[in-house]
């Protein structure tokens, strides 16, 4: 196997220049950070007279189809790629059953998880980035692609989606220059903002009644856990992408350092986001437990029943938040 | 009386650079942008070398304490001022009682609300600022004052507060430049925007937990109700003040058009928030029962039993949600 070759997103613009037939890939459970990333760049490369296409396992959810009004995502053009570039995918373990028979072909990844598994031939990984989107809007501006329109709003829903609305400590100055730089080019970004943060179905809202029962704190409040039960998500008919926001809950109750939440997804199998604040690097626990992510928001899976994950889970946490209680530290 | 003077933020700063022994002027009930505004401009003059103090008529709220630290606002310099600024204040009523008696002294005054009475003898108004901070910040990149430290989060904090964390529609390019250049700057925003936006005691996430139980649709979801119970106002011990935030979640609802929210005040006596979308006049609803308000968000004192209130209620609002189900609109 080749060595993985790091790039800036200026040479990537260079690389990917002279291609033609490009097979783009956003990640399994899509979000607007890897189809924001996905859509601009396949639009960028299209306005430059390129044939490419976007895939993604899951396929494309309703929740963003604002994003690709008009585009038949289903019905793009059918070709054999010569290229395959990846955008915001960590490790080719998230790439999902339809596209994973690329797993060995991708030749450009641009990303901005820390945990890149580095895959692919070559590499655009900026982990200050908040959003993958902000290493593709600097590709396309070497590119020379006119950034508005539905690219300029890809990227703006990328950059607010992946910074839950510039408020998460991943936002950095490049984050609002380009923020403004795309609201400068036309994107209305209110009616975006609304529907990604403040609109929630009924059945959601039902489902986030129903696990707020299940909130439990330990650590005098140092960590709060939730749980997502099948019931639950069968009861509500929530679908599976709908209930990713709830991961956010447990953070958010003030003193909390780590919020746990744990997504029952088969009998004794669960699916663990960890969320910090600030003492605590969620990546590194996770990792003990076979995931990753970034510092403050991670994952992993674990297997047994609910006390039992909870057990593992609560031993891995352990000595960090005793270290916490010791310092006299709150989150 | 003289005529007030529209000045540019650049022609305020000339203005105020031969000033000393200035009096600033902050709104009663203190929000981020009056206070933002008000700390940043005295910090400013301070750091010309000039006599300053900053008034609000209900002094310095303990939430925005992480603006002042180390700051005794309480033991200002006292002097006998020369020149009065408001900041943020858009009609001399906003003054308050214990600084009303400036009303016919102000002397400039910085502000976005466009219902700004024009009380001043000089004004700085712009509406399609976010926030009163971006036009201090003008101010003071003309007076050539260092925007960093806490003058820098004092403008972030007027920012943020003011646009919602950049999700409002006030929100322009401008707001994110500024926004990127205080970061530039060394502002640590998250811990702002965490205390401003994301913190929530696990008292507060209760009592959203039984009152999320509480509610009901009506008029095909076109309508959504949620009751705030006395015994679960106790039961949580949530201070009546944390509990104002509820009546944000039924409009929040997709498809929603007016979220209705019956807080219990004694025995028989509901007080009614009333929240639109964008069909229905919530003010006028409100005014036929006694009530009053904005169009969209409005208040209602009513008497009886719940279902009582609940009728009377929904008897007011059904020839408006009607019209709606007519003609198929949709919150």
């Amino acid at each position: 196997m080749e060595q993985c070759k790091d790039l800036t997103p200026e040479q990537a613009a260079c690389l990917v220049k002279d291609w033609d037939n490009i097979l783009i890939l956003s990640h399994q459970k899509p979000d607007g950070d890897t189809l924001g990333s996905g859509l601009a760049l396949l639009w960028g490369l299209q306005w430059l007279g390129k044939t490419a296409r976007l895939e993604c396992s899951d396929g494309f959810p309703q929740r963003f189809s604002f994003l690709y009004e008009g585009l038949d995502l289903e019905n793009q053009p059918a070709f054999q790629p010569e290229h395959v570039v990846a955008v915001d995918i960590a490790d080719t373990q998230l790439l999902g059953e339809s596209t994973q028979c690329w797993e060995n072909q991708v030749e450009l990844c641009v990303d901005h998880h820390p945990s890149n598994t580095r895959y692919a031939q070559n590499l655009v990984l900026d982990s200050k980035a908040a959003g993958t989107v902000e290493l593709i809007y600097a590709m396309l501006l070497e590119l020379g692609v006119p950034i508005e329109g539905k690219t300029a709003e890809a990227l703006y829903t990328g950059l607010t989606t992946d910074t839950g609305c510039f408020r998460y400590s991943n936002v950095t100055a490049r984050t609002h220059f380009i923020a403004g730089k795309l609201i400068e080019a036309g994107v209305d970004h209110f009616p975006i903002d609304k529907l990604m943060f403040e609109t929630k179905t009924p059945a959601r809202l039902k489902l986030e009644q129903l696990v707020l029962e299940t909130l439990e704190y330990a650590f005098d409040g140092r960590l709060a856990l939730l749980v997502v039960s099948r019931k639950a998500m069968e009861e509500t008919g929530v679908p599976d992408a709908d209930a990713d926001g709830l991961a956010a809950i447990p953070r958010q109750i003030a003193g909390v350092e780590v919020g746990v939440t744990l997504k029952e997804k088969d009998e004794n199998t669960y699916r663990v986001s960890l969320r910090t604040n600030q003492y605590i690097n969620a990546s590194q626990v996770c990792a003990q437990l076979g995931g990753g992510g970034h510092p403050r928001a991670a994952g992993c899976t674990l297997h047994g029943t609910l006390p039992e994950v909870k057990a593992q889970l609560l031993e891995a946490l352990a000595p960090e938040l005793r270290r916490c209680q010791e310092q006299g530290c709150h989150g």
